[in-house]
């Protein structure tokens, strides 16, 4: 950490456009690490080779989104307000701000994207954009995987010349690792994706400190589906098409994954729920990222279907070996869900709940019950969303994004995306994971009050060297 | 807690020039309120009335600088990301993403700034520009000026036919009252401005809930000023007479005085000293805000002075009544001041320590001893400045604002204000209290994906009814 420290009174020093060469400098050694990473990670993580090469490529963009935003400069919100020395009855003072990094980022690579929000992910990219120095816990299920990243990173500190300690590479799969690295005083935010269990307590261990710091933890979701009684009768075939596959994609392995799905009990319920019974008892079960998520699924399945009233609807009909997810539907009434808190918690894997309300107004009042979610999805006709629009408000209150008439899975990397959500699906519903914002949660503003020109950083400077668009005394000017 | 419920669900919908028209009314009924406002203000808080006008002022150019953010519309950072159905290999769904109100929010009056900080002072603005109902507990030391606001407010949200419960007005001097208020489920965000003992608690509290919320304490700071060699020796006496007026400037009650200076002991330092002590005795105490904060200065004085190597330079030459505040500048070594952390306590009140070191390098050294701050000031001449760099350096880190050659005091409301800080300063260094950008404390960011235009809120529909400024397809467009 002292390390990091050192790193960051140089990092920090950095322009937008030295920052995005380092970004697009990792880019191309991961790419440069050609086949050798993807069969060491299709090895350790059981993902087929398809998925990985798409998982890359999906890195290595957001690397580059990134290194786009600094060299276009604005994202640091510059903003100057010119002193008015003859101002009565005071003066003005000359005012500029910008957002500037915290400091050392401890990032907690994740499982299910051994890539994307691993080693050189989105948390790793957004911090080290943000000018943040990056100490990587690696997960131990991909070890190899995330040595050989971070040796790509390595090659591209070297190739900018930049110090070797913006980038640290940390083993460990002892929780205390978690924790000191948390709880050092040089650590400024934190970033992880996975548990409950695990990102709530990094949570509170970073409140224990003498100075608190942000935690970004994204702890899961059950992205919930409510299916309006117009939509069931109109389309009964066409959503059981989509959700037997947005349910098992990835053998569930997806923080979208849709978890619990809620309508109302009448024939044409019954019938989507027959045609998807049908159609998951056809997809084969897969293997899982490694054997703790596996055995985590097979227990939390287990503890789900034994709960009262709820019903193994379907499961997949082909015989699992060890370490494969089985793709696998239940019900419940509405009354039973509403009770059981069991029934919130996330069984991550290619399983769903569907609850089933005696009448919409039961259905809301089970909503009611769901607490904070990264998605919540509406499948129904206009006119019954138009006239159910208190729900659209029950779930816009409840999730991070809100989806209708379609399926959770597949986070889009684009402006408009957020990947967050109410507690507790991330610690802070404020920012997201997903996209060039992500940015935003290793920054805090800090305003230059009657600095001379030289002493300026070079985004607040009148003469504007980057050439960056900035807000001058309330209006907007182009860089 | 759940009127506020009720009120967030009715006061959400409302549109930025509704919530605008809300917030012009609550200025006017406060002006409305003439002069028994400001002599029962007067009354409670035994600040002058020409300072308590000119709060007033401040208090409805904020609400009135709010309802001009709402109206021109673009803060609630609309983005705009069409779908591209025939997108290979997979469709690109719409996304459309905004800023969303978080819920209710309780707000804890501040007693130094009676108008601007407490009953519709910045916080309450902020968050009923942003959409969320306030509960307002009011500062035990000014009730009736703060009834008599809340009733400015009842009569504003009586004007515009708006929910009664939009804004709730709660007495109780106990630490219980504020507790409940803040681990009551439905209140979902805390502003506070007062002590870091109080600020520190309530952020405890909501960590403590089942659903963590966020928690903007702003805790005070003792506001560090570096007087460089350079400086002392051209410009003592003008120094000495800016800091005699800042540390004194209402009776050194706010959060921007400058508790602490530091300077390299020499001939100019010595003669700066006895200036500004000169000119500190020559100025007489006055009156504190209540009998809490007076005893509070004197227990803190004393205890301060009496720490080893503190030595009383000077004190206001006029006997003090009972409630007055005595002007006092003490002096320790950078050494002494290094080994004691009771001298980074904050004596809030008209009182300043001068840190003096043997050297630059002791200087900077007892500067990386301090904690965060809300700001820090550097008074040096050019060549000084850009030669100390790295002082800047460390005091960026420590600092929400960064002044050189000026005083901390005095706020100036404008874009490029921050006013915030490292912890303990604040609890979160990333927000501001005063100023637009207030209103980010109190919202959330939420997607809307595949919506049709008629369910979308006005902000995203393609109609654009609102003429707002948005990033369409990574483009921006004006309204």
């Amino acid at each position: 950490m002292a390390n990091a420290r050192d790193a960051f009174n140089q990092y920090r020093q950095l322009d937008g456009k030295a920052k995005a060469n380092f970004l697009e400098s990792i880019a191309k050694e991961i790419e440069a690490l050609g086949q050798e990473l993807i069969h060491t990670a299709m090895q350790e993580t059981n993902l087929p080779e398809a998925r990985l090469m798409g998982e890359r490529g999906r890195t290595c963009n957001q690397l580059r989104q990134f290194a786009d935003l600094l060299k276009e400069g604005s994202w640091v919100e510059a903003r100057i307000d010119t002193a008015i020395p003859d101002r009565a009855p005071i003066p003005k003072p000359d005012l500029r701000k910008m957002l500037v990094p915290l400091g050392p980022v401890v990032v907690f690579g994740a499982s299910n994207f051994p890539f994307a929000y691993s080693t050189a992910g989105g948390d790793t990219a957004s911090a080290l954009a943000a000018g943040c120095p990056v100490i990587l816990k690696a997960h131990p299920a991909h070890p190899q995987t995330s040595n050989l990243v971070a040796g790509a990173i390595a090659l591209a500190i070297k190739s900018c010349n930049l110090h070797p300690h913006i980038f640290q590479h940390v083993h460990g799969a002892t929780f205390e690792t978690g924790k000191a690295l948390v709880q050092h005083p040089e650590t400024k935010a934190v970033g992880f994706t996975g548990s409950f269990v695990g990102g709530k307590a990094l949570y509170d261990y970073a409140h224990q400190r003498q100075e608190p710091i942000p935690v970004f933890s994204e702890m899961g979701s059950i992205n919930p589906v409510i299916i309006l009684p117009g939509a069931a009768k109109a389309k009964a075939e066409q959503i059981a098409e989509q959700y037997a596959a947005s349910i098992t994609l990835g053998v569930g392995q997806f923080c979208t994954n849709p978890g619990l799905m809620l309508g109302v009990k009448n024939s044409d319920l019954n019938a989507l729920t027959a045609s998807l019974s049908e159609r998951m008892q056809k997809i084969a079960p897969g293997t899982m990222l490694h054997t703790g998520i596996s055995k985590s699924f097979y227990s939390k399945r287990t503890h789900a279907l034994k709960q009262q009233a709820v019903k193994l609807e379907a499961q997949s009909a082909t015989d699992e070996p060890a370490n494969m997810g089985v793709p696998t539907l239940a019900t419940v009434s509405a009354k039973d869900f509403e009770k059981n808190p069991v029934l919130l918690e996330e069984v991550f894997g290619p399983y769903s709940l569907l609850v089933q309300a005696d009448n919409i107004e039961e259905l809301k009042k089970a909503v009611a019950a769901i607490p904070g979610q990264l998605t919540c999805t509406v499948i129904g006709d206009e006119s019954e969303l138009a006239q159910h629009y208190d729900l659209l408000q029950l779930i816009m209150d409840r999730a991070g994004r809100v989806i209708i008439n379609g399926v959770p899975t597949g986070v889009e990397v684009c402006p408009a995306m957020h990947h967050g959500g109410p507690y507790p699906s991330t610690t802070d519903s404020r920012f997201t994971s997903v996209g060039t914002d992500a940015i935003k949660r290793f920054v805090r503003p800090v305003s230059f009050q009657n600095f001379p020109e030289e002493l300026l950083p070079n985004e607040l400077k009148n003469s504007n060297p980057l050439k960056i668009g900035r807000l001058v005394n309330g209006k907007w000017e182009q860089g």
